[in-house]
């Protein structure tokens, strides 16, 4: 008997081969991964049993699956709007962002020297959206209209200067960003009145208007912000970035912050996600501007460079001060978006808005001539029509025809139009209103815009949206941009806590097949069978992984698992009658989004110390849970530790905080270390949250979407996140769309569904493997941090550089910066501990690029020992200097007392594939002091 | 009223915006494109009418459209075989190489130093085939299977030793390689026969052996073989790459030459193409192999580079002594294809042959245990079973069941299994014949390979095919070699003769889609109702846009659709009575394919002088008319010119030798420059061929795949190609797949569909004007040769260097390499005059890069005057030694009298996404002395 099976997705997905995987295994002086396994990880967590997962299928079978799925669900004309249009994404776009592993495989741009690209396009995102919005600075995205909402709310609290614990809601906002403003208000002390905005102003200390409101309705609300501006209050605009082609902008009206979604921006609906949401605020509130924020500096040659601006006021640098939990970014939705712009220029997308405008006013006219009332007058793209008794009829009827409107209640429809509304769009919605005989005339039709809003100021002046109108043009734009960076495409990526792994082509393709991509997020239930089953198993094969009983896939970051994870413990305690429980412990090593959490959640954040090998400090702990055992409500922790450990303590963590009747909430972040070897759910946890960007292969897209599903024992399922579109539950959404980032969920499901029990289980051990063998290659080079049992680390491991810092003046900056010239992206510096570079290799890079790696760093430790000796000048050498550009190397004069081959060509290898940097090394404190975060004008770049 | 419009297509496909075309009016000197292209096309030829197309429709409904056709392809599980068998592309090959324009807009490998990635990987395909046929020398990718084997044929009597004019073919041989062997065989004066291989060999230059059979049988040719050669007669084998893995290579077995196809290795059926087919010679054979051989030379620092090797073998080099006409290759499909085995590596190739194999020994087990008989014992994929008089039956009932099976008469059927091939197809084929209550036991089903034809010898022994097992390694293999090259996606290709223009995303997605890519050629007609109707409109458009009344699409290159309308004119002729017609007049400017394919054809190739403008003498056509006037057959002229021009005299050639009872082909390899202004069909030519990969946006894919559609007037059009799966047809194919390389068709029709009449207009007049403008901005640096009317170019321009070049030594190839350095794949250097360079800018470049192309080439003379002044060094400057490398450039000594910045960044400009070119200037001729065609030992890159 032969073996005829053909080798598995695993096969692919991990990096070493067999024979390697025994090299490295030597290396590591063991025999089997089991061996490795057995001493590595604590036997009181591991798991009793095998995954219990279907088995593996190969690439083809799973593609025929998903297809399978897709065909279950039906892509009707969405007319729905909601804050969600059909767009149409360039095929340029499409192929060369959304389908390009040079973007997709990116990471967030920490290292920005790399990251030009990338930076560049959301630098454009910035400036479309300050452009539009009328207010001069603008971030690198949020994660959707709700949450961002939200974070303006927050920041008008903290910035505004009335005490009122009041948050004024339109009460023509969306209807998931008034659920999502709910939960997050409620934990905080916020009281939000919803208003009409036509009467008196109520006191408080901010006012959403949306602009124009969920009914379409489009007015001035210049009057009520005044109102607001006069008792201290600050006024947030949810704005649509289309109707803003044609409207004036918020910022011309008064408001002091916009927020809203980038969507229709040429970002398939996916369901409800993911897309890029946006913030941007007047001059004076940039410091208080929550996530990324990108921003124009000078590199060591004074060029314009960019890179992430303030970076002090992000939570893994705040903690506890921390008053905004945002940490992922949507940077690749948010790119699309910005070339959406780019692509079409402010003639093109003002023409896009006029066509979306006019076949609504068409549309309005031929519902009134056949006597329908059209309850508004004034509005941009949604018409709202009056049909007493017959909303379902209508609605039920347009389905027929293909066509997907919005029943607002049993009396109201509204439809909205997009980019893709034709006059066949048009008759099809009058069919369903049962008016016939009429010809939409857009050219003629009368606008329907409030003549004090027109739109009077330009936008989008900057040559970008001017010089890339041709296909080839845009390809090669972005082209250029991608060849700027380094993604997973060209080297490993060895970010600790970030889990480069392969995002496979495979699990990719589905997310663009227009079955998944065109779903509006509130599209009829009975459209939506195959999205519904897809994300039910993925949950259900999350619990198994986990060990938990329920998940919920709705949250769109880890940090808004976190905050859902403690929202879920928050009520389990209220229901229990507990409510004063609201003490949650932090080891001191965690990340900065879990104080951040817990404050959002309405927690008082107690910090628990950690021993020198970055462990939790059980004395410290038996001392504050005895201190606060009444008002204990939760401790999170990271498990492996963030400090890359298998802390050996864990069940006995878990059990202390039990038994003082607090919840256990571990932190998933590094699940990559533990998928079918232990289970939170099974070791002592009530909670995690997952990152499927990290863990379950979502790409991370330079800085975003992620996935945060948050997982549940029983006793806490009932208080997963619902959403207003279900019934009533007793949490409310983290999220705006009920299924989050639901677009990229096949990513995942593929992932599972191609490895098996098996396969996960054999990627995690080779994770393990991996970060062993280069622990112990780098060891004689550089001191090895926090190991657990037998010198082992888990998945990733920490090397010290404190010491060589202090002997030689050589930082982990410039090592990292040098790691540049070697092809490398550095891993993480100085978390958890300043002055370490933390290593993660995960289980997809095989043996030939480890080595590369570990040849570099000890190729760099050579140098460092050069400067020691004195063979290089302290302030003038290669990791000083790093990195080097194609343009400082080739320089007709060369200042340096080390060689130029020295500088580009350290190692041999290099000379084949050489990535050259765009940039030398970034000054972060001029780009701070001088703060420019739009596109500035080209006279920057001139010498 | 307001134009609500969007944006037409035509506004992505052309580069310059309607602003850009004005400043480009005036700077040659007209106000409108209209009153340019008076001037500029001779009124004698205009067409009368504005092309009669459909209105073109925006990209989102090309694609529903496409869609729609789509829809009307039922994709069964194909069990047909015959050459053609289903495989699974990786999806990262698929993502990164078929869907990513970094590869598919490539030009041929003509200028080796910015080709290097793509030389790499058709090294590899060569050394695959090399490797598996076991015969030294294999070449860079042939057209199609049967067209393989006719070029084997025509190379064995070429290359033999035989007198004798009999091509003996195999009985078992692949149907439509007989067909085409047919076709080529006959005006060459070849006789045909047919044989079994069993009995005495008869008298014959060369036998084809098919391996294995048609019909499924694997037997040892080695007897037949030595036979042959006892007769000086060459053996060809036509053998399948899959088999090869398991079985003795053709060339152990005394074959000559190998040929066949590489579909299986990854490439989509695409109804019937385009795939690779490949050929291998045994050594003295080489400077006989038709069509491109990339090779390993060295370049300017003695490191290993590819370039082509061999070159004057080529038809083009080798004008009316060509024995091919091959010109085109199928680059893309081989890099697929190699990049397959890099992927599988030998071990993963032997896995699948295995399976495929042992599947196939299940079902003939499973059918013989129900008494079905199966026809051979010894077989590698192909089961032959004998049903008497159920054939029909059974092929039918596989198709209610979802298979497609091949009926080879009404007693037999076969079964072809591939790598798709599972326990379901085969349970399926057993229930299509009736057999139930068995189950594929593959694993111990016993081997169906004669123990004397087991394969011993290893293959793809060299490491790159052990080197990129995991997705991330390939991926990443893939971006390195992406990154050495020049494509469409960084810089414009400035290639005269050869159209360089946009390949849009939205042309290119749907040749993907499985509703396109996996169709059987031989599917049932009622499974391609969606193929056939866009084949057919798609015909119709050429047909109007040409001027024509009926049009093939079946050749899969430029040369073939010469080829097969000679064939036309040809048949015509002996139609008519006057079969003696066999003189061609050629004139002597042009393109040497012309020449081979009348040779091909079995015309007698007169020349015709040209002027010193490169026009038609007509004094010399005159008179070589009236010399050949009983034997003229016909004139083939290329219009425009060759040189780029308008000719005058065009109507009054063609009305010459109508005079004299010749046929006109108008070669319509230009017809960028006429399309929606002048049709070759009105203007007085009987027929042409197009090439749908130059004007009809099929990209060039590295050098293939090509489609050269041939068009004719009615009295010819019942001689247009047929093909055995057709009715009888006068004149047999050209190509193996009854609509040739159908597959891609999706573009060109997409392109004709988004464009209409006034976008497919607007094009050939802007690619007239980019034309003008360049000439006219380089004239006063350059001499700009042979213009037309009003000293207008048509739709590209030539400058001369000779006079240049006998002033200051600096040659064309110096100014050629030396645009690398800036960034620029060079024009197309010496054709159609030696020492000149001929630019076409095509419609698709906006101003922005035209002019930085001009700066570049101006920058260029600038550096060529500071030779001529002497303040550059004659032999060592910036032309002589270019292109220069990051690494020469960054090395520590620099010996050049000339700076590093003047060698890198000679213009500001080039500062931003500079291209760092691989290697530095090839050595041509070193290659060639020392022929190496298959990938060198790694030593060979050690310094």
């Amino acid at each position: 008997m032969t073996d005829l099976s053909a080798p598995p997705f695993s096969s692919r997905h991990i990096g070493p081969s067999e024979s390697e995987q025994q090299r490295m295994l030597e290396a590591v002086g063991f025999e089997s991964v089991a061996d490795l396994v057995a001493v590595a990880v604590p036997e009181a967590i591991r798991a009793k049993d095998k995954l219990k997962l279907p088995a593996a299928i190969g690439e083809a079978e799973a593609i025929a699956e998903l297809r399978a799925l897709a065909g279950r669900n039906r892509v009707l004309t969405s007319m729905i709007g909601l804050g969600y249009y059909d767009t149409v994404t360039p095929g340029v776009i499409r192929r060369n962002v959304l389908e390009n592993p040079g973007w997709y495989t990116a990471y967030t741009p920490y290292q920005p020297e790399i990251s030009q690209g990338r930076l560049e396009a959301l630098l454009n995102f910035q400036t479309v959206v300050s452009d539009l919005t009328g207010l001069p600075v603008a971030g690198a995205s949020l994660l959707d209209e709700g949450t961002a909402a939200a974070e303006a709310m927050t920041l008008a609290r903290r910035a505004g200067k009335s005490k009122s614990d009041v948050f004024v809601v339109d009460a023509d906002a969306l209807p998931q960003t008034k659920a999502v403003l709910a939960t997050r208000a409620e934990p905080l002390g916020i009281t939000l009145v919803e208003h009409d905005l036509d009467g008196d102003l109520p006191e408080c200390f901010g006012l959403l208007v949306q602009y124009p409101g969920a009914s379409g309705r489009l007015r001035d609300f210049r009057a009520v912000a005044a109102a607001a501006h006069e008792a201290g209050a600050l006024v947030v605009a949810a704005a649509d970035l289309l109707a803003l082609t044609l409207v004036a902008a918020p910022g011309e009206l008064g408001a002091d912050i916009a927020v809203g979604s980038s969507q229709r921006f040429g970002v398939p609906f996916g369901f409800g996600g993911p897309h890029a949401a946006y913030m941007s605020v007047r001059e004076g509130l940039q410091r208080q501007l929550p996530g990324r924020l990108v921003g124009v500096s000078v590199d060591a040659d004074g060029d314009p460079a960019y890179r992430l601006a303030l970076q002090t006021r992000e939570q893994h640098i705040r903690r506890e001060k921390a008053t905004s939990n945002i940490c992922t970014a949507q940077v690749l939705l948010a790119v699309i978006a910005s070339m959406y712009a780019v692509y079409h220029g402010p003639d093109g997308l003002r023409g896009i808005a006029h066509r979306v405008h006019r076949y609504a006013t068409a549309l309005a006219e031929g519902l009134r001539g056949a006597g329908v009332e059209v309850v508004h007058g004034e509005f941009f793209d949604t018409v709202l029509a009056r049909v007493p008794g017959r909303a379902a009829a209508v609605v039920a009827a347009a389905a027929e025809q293909g066509v997907n409107l919005w029943q607002v209640d049993d009396d109201h429809v509204s439809i909205a139009c997009d980019e893709k509304t034709g006059a066949a769009e048009v008759a099809k919605v009058w069919a369903a209103f049962g008016v016939s005989g009429v010809e939409a005339d857009p050219e003629n039709a009368p606008d329907a815009l409030p003549s004090a809003l027109l739109r009077e100021t330009p936008y989008l002046t900057h040559p970008v949206f001017h010089s890339h109108r041709s296909e080839t043009a845009m390809l090669r734009y972005l082209r250029r941009l991608q060849d700027k960076d380094i993604a997973l495409d060209r080297s490993m990526i060895p970010l600790g806590s970030c889990t480069m792994k392969l995002n496979a082509t495979t699990e990719m393709e589905p997310i663009t097949w227009p079955e998944f991509a065109a779903i509006h997020p509130y599209a009829p239930a009975e459209q939506t069978e195959g999205y519904r089953e897809l994300i039910g198993t993925l949950e259900g094969w999350l619990a198994e992984v986990t060990g938990y009983d329920a998940v919920s896939i709705q949250p769109n970051a880890g940090s808004q698992g976190e905050f859902a994870g403690l929202l879920a413990i928050r009520a389990y305690h209220r229901a229990n009658g507990q409510g004063e429980r609201d003490v949650c412990l932090i080891p001191s090593s965690a990340h900065g989004t879990n104080a951040a959490s817990a404050v959002m959640a309405g927690m008082r954040v107690v910090v628990v110390a950690c021993d020198d090998d970055g462990n939790v400090d059980l004395a410290d702990l038996d001392a504050k849970i005895e201190k606060h055992r009444d008002a204990l409500a939760a401790i999170m922790v990271t498990y492996p530790s963030t400090h890359g450990v298998y802390e050996e303590t864990i069940t006995e963590v878990c059990a202390k905080v039990h038994d003082a009747g607090g919840q256990v909430y571990v932190d998933g972040a590094n699940l990559n270390a533990l998928v079918g070897l232990a289970k939170p759910g099974e070791f002592g946890a009530d909670v995690s949250h997952l990152n499927l960007h990290k863990t379950f292969c979502i790409p991370h897209g330079g800085g975003g979407p992620g996935v945060g599903p948050v997982a549940v024992r029983a006793h806490l399922a009932a208080y997963l996140p619902g959403h207003p579109l279900h019934d009533g539950t007793p949490v409310g959404p983290v999220a705006a769309a009920p299924y989050g980032s639901a677009g990229i969920l096949p990513i995942s499901w593929a992932y599972v569904r191609m490895m098996g029990a098996d396969g996960l289980t054999a990627a995690t051990e080779q994770a393990i493997l991996s970060a062993n063998y280069l622990a112990r290659r780098l060891a004689p080079h550089y001191p090895v941090l926090y190991t657990g049992r037998g010198g082992l680390v888990a998945h990733e491991c920490i090397v010290d550089l404190r010491q060589i810092t202090k002997e030689t003046g050589v930082t982990v900056d410039d090592v990292a910066k040098r790691l540049i010239d070697y092809g490398f992206h550095a891993p993480t510096m100085s978390f958890p501990v300043a002055g370490t570079l933390m290593i993660e290799p995960t289980e997809s890079e095989d043996l030939g690029e480890l080595d590369r790696f570990v040849d570099a760093m000890i190729a760099i430790r050579g140098e460092i020992a050069k400067v020691a000796s004195g063979e290089y000048d302290k302030t003038d050498n290669p990791l000083r200097n790093a990195p080097h550009t194609a343009e400082a190397v080739t320089a007709d004069e060369w200042p340096h007392p080390y060689s130029r081959s020295e500088a580009a060509y350290p190692l041999p290898s290099l000379r084949e594939g050489k990535y050259w940097v765009p940039v030398r090394r970034i000054d972060q404190a001029y780009g701070d002091r001088n703060l420019v975060c739009s596109c500035p004008p080209l006279e920057a770049y001139e010498d």
